[in-house]
């Protein structure tokens, strides 16, 4: 996961301030907070050096057991690691005897990393200086997610040293198998004790960052869901194909894995190239509300379209569309995106050869109220229909898409903790990223789900990842300043059962 | 280039006696031959530790100077590098005031290869005993085509060392580029003197081992010919499309290289996924013979349906064929192969990339009336009709069919050759590989090509490919055996002047 946002300024102001944060003594508080910095990094290094990564399945039980002592350590009085099929989630509870009960979402995990492409062991959680940012830990995993995570740690850790009752209870759920599309979480937290302690939540939370270079903030109202999955063709799925790659001058007795997956692939787009053409696809797609339209009028304002499309290396977007029309699409519309092809030969020019196998990587990104195994139904429906059995579809993780009135009080906590900080925020109705925020805010438990921090940090997936632990700009947040919202967030939480 | 012959038996002989061979004191030549045994293997040892590699434009001018001096060595009296625009031809001719003059053809470059595939150095040649087949020599190029290209060399070798005058004139052309399907080929045969030498030949052939391991060997009649091109999309041809993979969630605005690619894809063959759909690509298709389909006919006779399949790792033909129709089809038939895919993210499971660009490898194989200029203007053109202007289409390489009467001189001095010798022999009706004979055999020149020779070899393209310099079968040829098979052909085509 890594979702980023872009900007639209509300309004700037410090942030370490927090001066009319509801948090009693937060002075003392953000002294705690100051005093534990050395440890906290530290604990994030050493969090940094134990990499969970789920495809590789490195690390998993030491990680699990890792991320259930951290919850140990930081005041919860429960923590057990709970199998899944897969990698293990970790389910940890804190009970301050308060009326309200707040969820947190962690993931332990992180993605694959090549060291030779670093700049300084992925591993080592080094801290650097970056030039217009301050003092950075770099290491896979230092913003996706073990950063803003160990911010939120940091603060629980402060209250513990300080001797306070927290104001609200805690339900934590961690997975490792976030990086390959959660494909046993559902299972953690259908566990009954995990869903249970869930259900008393006013919501779930993934701390992250959300602050750009001027500070601006963020508070994201959804986000797409995301189910990964590959066609295979070949000698492995039906003897009309060669086992192995043969020369090419058989293809006029043989048959073309490669000509199968192009004809398999051919029928789930339009051909205009990117209009799903899966049967049924769109049948529960929600149209953008004019709310939600205005939010990203607002957005379209305030960002700067030719340096997006910069960044992005492209000159039109599709159809050649006007940025307001182009980003509704990009919030609102699903899509069937290959994210790669690879058949017999891939070097330079070409090689005599029929291949043996040939894959397409493929994504459905979906949005409400469209399901997960409503889409993988409809593509297997699909394929068979079409008389495709020869075509393997291996759906390799994937959730739904997950959504939350901006009038909750789970999302007005949020809006009130920056708007007390004053600190800049947009509100963005979804992120056309994913998160398996579903979990929690599809049934059974249909709970308000979101995205909530601020600091800064960048490189998730690749090499030089960062995460930023003292800021040179004061409206920035560094790793204590993340972790004092984070307590701010717990005090105004716990008013939403004074409601 | 590398055809393989299945078997068609004729007859099985001894090889090494030639009894009734036309070649003048035979036994005298037979042992000047065996004296330069180890002569001969030094220079293919030689050659071989010099890989001249068209792909990565590897030793090019050192490749076309040795390849000049082994001809000059060997009695040419003129040889000279030809500039191709590409890796350079050359062209040698031995005058020996002959009335017949012979045309041969020599591919003086090789596969790339990768040593940590091999068992013992590509380059090193080293001599290693085959189990069943005898001494073998293991190297890149040992027998494509450097290994019987040597045996003709050492037969001329032989003549010059017993002082004779060849019973026939030669010319030789020799290309650099053949592994990378002679793209620049014709120019070296339209350089006028070269040209004109040529027309005056009686044909042309290459030097190549036939024979399978009970000693059958083969004389085909053609070949397919072969265009190798890439079809390229992504931010290189569009700025519809990201410069560089982006973040998949953008598929929902930005239009995707590898879709765009499956739709240019989809629409060149036809929903079976291998009947041809360019427009007019079969226009110019011959069909077979009632010869043809004969000679096809002994040809499934003779071999095993089952070990066939078994060998290529298949259940199935094309539409579950019988071996008759299936082998009709992969003579006669012409074919859009797709060699690769690579697109985006193309490791294990998946990855959330849009990917910025998007490459499919292909290939036609010709056959009779086509020509490689056509279907490149009418795969051009298809694609210009459907809008796939965005779609960059790289022709690589390639060149049309070559086919020869089996009632030519040309061909009958090989039968004879064969029957003299008492070596059985298949006669196949075209080869469904390819090889740039058509340079020969198409106009302007309208010359009888074939591929003549025996011995045995294996594992062009691949590692460990190797070439039988000593053979423990006496049916099957050895290097000397092979040379002094190339030495009973010179003097039987010196009768075709007397025809």
């Amino acid at each position: 996961m890594r979702l980023t946002l872009t900007s639209l300024a509300v309004s700037t102001a410090l942030i370490a301030t927090g001066a009319t944060a509801q948090t009693p003594n937060r002075a003392d508080l953000a002294k705690v907070v100051a005093s534990r910095h050395d440890t906290t990094v530290k604990a994030l290094q050493a969090w940094i050096a134990l990499p969970t990564i789920a495809a590789e399945k490195r690390n998993v039980a030491e990680g699990a057991d890792y991320m259930r002592r951290l919850a140990l350590d930081a005041g919860f009085q429960k923590a057990r690691v709970v199998p899944s099929g897969g990698v293990p989630g970790v389910f940890a509870t804190l009970d301050a005897g308060a009326p309200v009960t707040l969820g947190i979402y962690f993931m332990y995990d992180v993605k694959q990393f090549d060291p030779a492409e670093w700049s300084s062991p992925p591993l080592e959680g080094r801290l650097v200086d970056r030039p217009g940012e301050g003092q950075v830990i770099m290491g896979r995993g230092a913003v996706n997610q073990k950063g803003p995570q160990m911010a939120f740690l940091a603060a629980l850790q402060a209250l513990k040293a300080s001797g306070r009752k927290l104001p609200v209870n805690l339900v934590l759920v961690a997975e490792g198998e976030e990086e390959i599309a959660s494909p046993n979480f559902p299972a953690v937290v259908a566990d009954p004790e995990v869903a249970a302690a869930l259900k008393k939540t006013v919501g779930v939370f993934i701390p992250t960052t959300t602050q750009d270079s001027n500070g601006q903030a963020g508070i994201t109202l959804g986000a797409k869901g995301a189910v990964e999955f590959q066609l295979i063709v070949g000698g492995e799925t039906s003897d009309k194909y060669p086992k192995l790659d043969v020369h090419s001058s058989n293809h006029a007795r043989i048959e073309s894995p490669a000509w199968r997956l192009v004809k398999a692939l051919d029928s789930l787009v339009a051909d205009d190239g990117h209009t799903p053409a899966i049967d049924g696809f769109r049948d529960n797609v929600k149209p953008l509300t004019a709310r939600q339209k205005e939010l990203i009028a607002q957005r379209v304002a305030a960002t700067n379209e030719a340096e997006v499309k910069r960044t992005l290396g492209i000159g039109k977007w599709i159809g050649d569309e006007d940025y307001q029309t182009s980003s509704e699409r990009f919030l609102g519309q699903p899509t069937v995106n290959i994210q790669g092809l690879v058949s017999g030969y891939t070097g330079v020019g070409g090689k005599t050869v029929l291949p043996g196998r040939a894959e397409a990587k493929l994504e459905f990104r979906l949005v409400p109220d469209m399901t997960r195994q409503e889409v993988e139904t409809k593509l297997r429906a699909h394929l068979a229909k079409r008389g495709f059995d020869d075509v393997k579809v291996v759906v390799s993780g994937g959730y739904g898409p997950n959504q939350t009135d901006e009038n909750s009080p789970f999302i007005q906590a949020q809006k009130k903790v920056f708007e007390r900080a004053g600190i800049a925020y947009t509100l963005t109705p979804r992120n056309a990223g994913s998160w398996p925020g579903v979990v929690f805010n599809g049934a059974p438990l249909n709970l308000p789900t979101g995205q909530f921090g601020i600091g800064r940090g960048n490189g998730a997936h690749a090499p030089n990842e960062w995460f930023l632990i003292r800021s040179a700009n004061p409206k920035v947040a560094g790793i204590d300043e993340a972790a004092m919202l984070y307590v701010d967030y717990l005090y105004e939480v716990a008013k939403l059962g004074r409601r």
